[in-house]
């Protein structure tokens, strides 16, 4: 059940256009539905704003379409996370209005589609391999309802290339940075800007860049100030803050 | 220099109140000013929304003096944090309108009384231990022109604490969440509500906190999504951060 | 050998109804049996409460079949941990008893069922994809003995999901709570209870979970007292202890 | 409020021998009183047997004082655990009752003396080193209501010192196994009996030991099951756990 | 070149058997011979006890058949360790003396008998699952011309195992440990004998163990006086150093 | 575009024999090409003194032939690293003059042969195993224009093989030193002359190696002064700073 | 009682020349001695070759005082190690034979003088600064019955410090080579001789060297073989290993 | 003795003016002197280029004095680093021509005055924290030989005070970068030219700096080539790579 509709349904239970009854059966899904190995959370959506979130990676394909058929049920938007080519087909039976995104490796279906925010969000990947990762951020911003903008392969080793882009950096209300390797491309970006950032530490790199940690370190270490950081690839957490953030400069 | 002079100033030259000279005079510190030892960077106020901010810790009291003397001289209010009794008493010969937060160690001076946000940030600490974190995180969020709140000791050993709290959680426009040792708590709070939060780990704990970065890698990790965290016991960078998405709100 | 069989045998013995020759034929097996590569620990079910167990990892099936056949000529239940589908295909035409539970990887011959205890132990999951881990734990308690219930996916990220099911914390004797990312499941409900708790923390979660280390380090931290920690993953350990708690109960 | 109390109060209620006005006042501090810097937790002692406990460090002497005030305005034993003597001199202006452990470092003040348990805990050090935490344990135990035993200096550098004293081993209900360097010791013991075994890592040893995480990770990864690690150096944990499990075997 | 080799040689040439044309033919080959991927150290048979070994992981099969060409060349016994079967089999096809142990993965060529050693080097394994790495420092010890027993299977979860063989330990000249998961065995053997012990800790386990670092840092931080450690799954080296130290006791 | 190039249209420009409408045309790509996966840095030639450089790891081979080819439309060099065969066969289609080193994992294509300098590197790998590392930063060094000299598995196990090539050491202008395991070797040749030492360490290894992380410690820490590190396995890296260096010496 | 002693008292009581009660009576206190705080282990003389040693860190002097006493009271020589000047000087009033060295930090009372070895232990120091160290393995050797020699500061910096002292490394039997920082030299001297190596990492560094981490890991790599590495600043455990292995050589 | 003593000492023995003997005598302290806890390392001059460089941290004042009593013996310059003004207090008594830098914590005494490159390292700091660490570099660039420039605290928080001064980056011969916290400076002076980079990560900073560690890896796996890395706060060593290089460009 999405918010609206539960407005909808209380405003037509107190002008007696529903019985308790009913309601009573329409809201009996709250707060949540026990599939035994699940308990997909149906008041996620009113509590946050945005519904439960299948993160694919150690769920298996059945289970994913048994969540994502409760989710539907209720008229709620899907987006699952790290999805395999083979998670999708088997969603794709499901529903064929899904959608998917192969570098992002996500899997959306849009039932209720989200009326986009005014203001957007910025997306910026330092290199060509931090991508899949800006993509996951990109979709989950869009599904949750901000519009974004990309700016891609921007990293210090060539700074110029974002300092051409200033206006682009301005223009945005928030920003994503995604970084691997050393990610010190957060902290200039931090420098230059009075903007909510969100720096994004992705595993790209090798031997002393320790899976991620390395860039995660510099991003929490920033001499920036104003920064918040998310855990490595973790391009969906950062669209959540970052779309969070982005309503409260709505209206 | 803060922004509103420097409108006037622009302002003044346009219409011909000034003579491009004195024009220059004036802005001759931009962006920049060099005392051989650190460069002041009187441009951050316009390009940053807020001006350079000290951290003490490293710096010697001469070092420290010189620099609020050039900030000051711009007219702009200062910060500055991880400051010992023994600067503060320095600041304070320097300027008498300077004041002290013991547990936070800071020092701040408003020379330029800032309007406050009509939204306000909320400010968590897990436990007691906590709290010169939140206050560092406070006394930042305020001075830059933040309304705020506090709600301390509310972590999750009796979270009865926090739960029947939950209508502050709901009135605030951002959250700031510190806590020590497992730092559980922004988690829970992260699935409460769906307001940006920030996160702050401590150092407090022992043996295996890993001197934070326990309570570092348990909010990293976090289920609840929206979380954006800092540095360890960085209580100023998280009102940075709420501080510039709080300001999204107002208007 | 099992424990009531040795009391019997002493009974006969002492009763002249055994005669020390044949004593010693049966008893000449303990304390254990060398096969070259293992030396099969018989007397552990009398000294610990339970046979050897076998971690299958690390172990060809040549060697798992040995050692179940000597422990099996015992008259000694069978708790194989670890164990794929291989595997227990050489075991299953070893014993068609054999049982094969696929989420938990484990294998199991009850060859001699147990009591079941009156209390029960309460085997709670944080996600979804931690129910491999709970359910390790779920079969190696009852095969000790114990009765176990399940409670899975009530992570933090939607507290009101374990909050409605407190009664079920309050009716155990004791609880297992399973959890990866960050772990913060065993600290709320070490705060809501006053039961013995042991936490397994769970290698789920991607970039700085640390495969497992954070939620391992949270829970080592947790702000709730009694709470007792296993290694990552280590259902089994964590139903061990809990088991040996829950008897002390019995009677 | 202790529990004793509470029944006592809900009797009276009940009988009419109190008016519901005058139970209000009781009851009011429940679930908490909020001392600004602190929320004491008066609830806890009900909620999970015993009162909340002071953990002295990171707290000021004068933060201390009052906390154990608002505790000992209910009626209930107090625990303040790493406090140093300064912590005590104030503590015993305050309550002359008030006794200290200087090798625990703990300050207890016992207003309600418990009745002890019939079956008891050992505590076990490996090194005269390890006996602080040891300690820590053995006076958080008793106040608990737990009846202890101590077996120090028995690691296994001279297994023959603990092999003597297996009979000690067999007779307890519950063990706790303090030891630092290596911590082999909680695996030897595990090895020999079949009781719950709580393990304390200390943060004794130097350079590998990695201030005690090497301990930690021994005991972690013990090949013997049924063992419960808690943080290093937390004999207080260690005996909460020991407590609630002592406790199951009582009656 | 062998060093039995080396002093016929220079007696010939002292007794004008040989003439310094030809000695020098035979010595060129001294001090090392170039393939330009790799410098063959002839003179380590010399200057060290025992010619080149080689360590096949990271090498091509075709590097690898160079290599012992050279060495036995020189009429060296070849050891090749970390090989799997497929280097075998091109080693087999270069000289069919050789042999493969598959569970320690190494190949020998024994061109040169050793005469062997009246002392001799025990090898224990904690667990059936360290045999191999154990093995590996069987047949390096032997191929060098130590004695060696085995005892395996002998970990500290049933130390009766351990205890009812301490003859075994007190007629061994050395002692090698191989233990994986938290690797106490080898503290209880060093507190047992006044041997010297080589501690070769395994990355047997899983979680906490990471990867035998866990086992490592117990055996670095020994109670027990008198180890020396090596590298993870380093049979190899701890053979190498118990054949030096074995060798000290003969004559 | 390259440096020559720039010089000679900037010479038409000021001799009359360019319009600046065609001098504008050649430079319009300045400073970068955006491909929106890829902002391909023209200008890096001449800032940095070598064209882009394409890292394939994680790029799809496509990704890379679009740069590729917008690389060679301006007459520069191409190195590509970490290129596996497949990446190879999709570049040579392109462009026939394509090369592969196999153990490097290097494709080049030298559309502008660069004049070799008259000093040169010395490339000096521990082992047989860290060849591949030495040869990444042989080739990336040649095609940057520097004169190489290589000197191969000549590790501290056998020292003599490095002090025998002493005279090597002496004539070279910069050494690289590649080396896995301990690392040693770096130490040893800083200790022997006063040239420019690149340290880089390599992944051969195993268990406490940590992947190269213990060879890089070792190189961090070298009590031989003058030794600049790099990531491990970086020999490309290790090559652009001795490239810089060498061309130093030039003239 | 040291092993002289006991065989003099076995063989008196053989020939009737003690009577059983006076042989009790001395031999009472095998094989322990229970102080309440630490459990003196008389018969680790016997077992293991030196009797139980102080380790100081950690003890108070009370403690350490009360513990010489009873090993003196055996008749056994005294080692204290990590002993500060203040316990130095309480343990002089004890007993006015005790010797101080400063450097090593260890305090010995040499009450039945060793008959010293033929063989002797080379103790290498890599710097200045790991003199300490190395002073800690001299004295202890000695005081074990060893002859000792020493080389110090010969560290790989200027190798050839070392490569002139080679004689000196093959008149030792043993070898300890102390380093830190890097910790190469191990490797350097384990290449040129056939010896058993003793390793010992210092923590002497500052920065990447962590505490001696480096110096550890760089040890336990070494390429070349027959190493045994121990902790870190382990001195005294590094010549009880030296011992063991020297005394095997005499006779 | 320096180098040009040396050839002034042989040019005299080639032409008859010095007797063998007398040579003898001048060079009987080659390669080095051996004062027991130190071998000074005459011969490092000629082999290095400059003479041993005392690292006074683990030193004693005494062993430092008689260190540097040697080696002015020898007529040539002094370094020491990491020296407090106490240890400077004694070596002024020993020469009063020792110059102290505080900041740095140097002490230089300069007995044979260098003639100074004609390129010149630059040496920057990222903040006023780092500056320590930039003069240790300064003053070792200038006593070795090399003129030297600074450009301090232009840190990437507010890159203009950078770009302003891309003249002098472009100006110097050699760059070295010092900077705590995230350590991003020198990924950016790595991507603005193309001279050889030194970067010095130093350990200011907290939390998530992990004492400089996260510096070092940022700097490691910097995206811009080029970078040379030495160990945290080793302005020493930087400085000696930077001159070595330095005079690479004279002539």
């Amino acid at each position: 059940m999405n918010p609206d509709d539960l407005k909808a349904l209380l405003t037509n239970l107190k002008n007696d256009k529903l019985s308790v009854d009913d309601a009573m059966k329409h809201l009996k899904k709250l707060p949540y539905e026990n599939l035994g190995f699940a308990r997909v959370d149906h008041h996620r959506h009113i509590r946050q704003g945005f519904p439960e979130v299948i993160f694919c990676q150690g769920k298996s394909v059945e289970q994913i379409k048994q969540i994502i058929e409760r989710i539907l049920a209720c008229n709620c938007n899907i987006l699952a996370t790290r999805a395999g080519a083979q998670i999708y087909e088997a969603v794709y039976e499901l529903n064929d209005q899904a959608v998917y995104n192969e570098q992002a490796a996500t899997i959306t279906i849009e039932v209720n589609p989200q009326k986009k925010t005014k203001g957007h969000i910025l997306i910026i990947s330092a290199g060509t391999s931090d991508i899949p990762v800006a993509e996951e951020a990109q979709v989950t911003a869009e599904i949750l309802g901000s519009r974004t903008k990309r700016l891609y392969d921007v990293g210090v080793a060539g700074i110029h290339r974002l300092l051409t882009q200033e206006t682009k950096l301005i223009e945005a209300r928030v920003i994503i940075v995604t970084a691997g390797m050393e990610g010190a491309l957060a902290s200039v970006v931090g420098g230059l800007v009075d903007k909510p950032i969100i720096a994004v530490p992705t595993s790209i790199g090798y031997g002393a860049s320790l899976n991620g940690l390395a860039a995660l370190f510099t991003m929490l270490n920033s001499c920036a100030a104003g920064i918040g950081v998310v855990n490595i690839d973790n391009g969906f957490g950062a669209a959540c803050l970052a779309h969070r953030i982005n309503i409260l400069g709505e209206k």
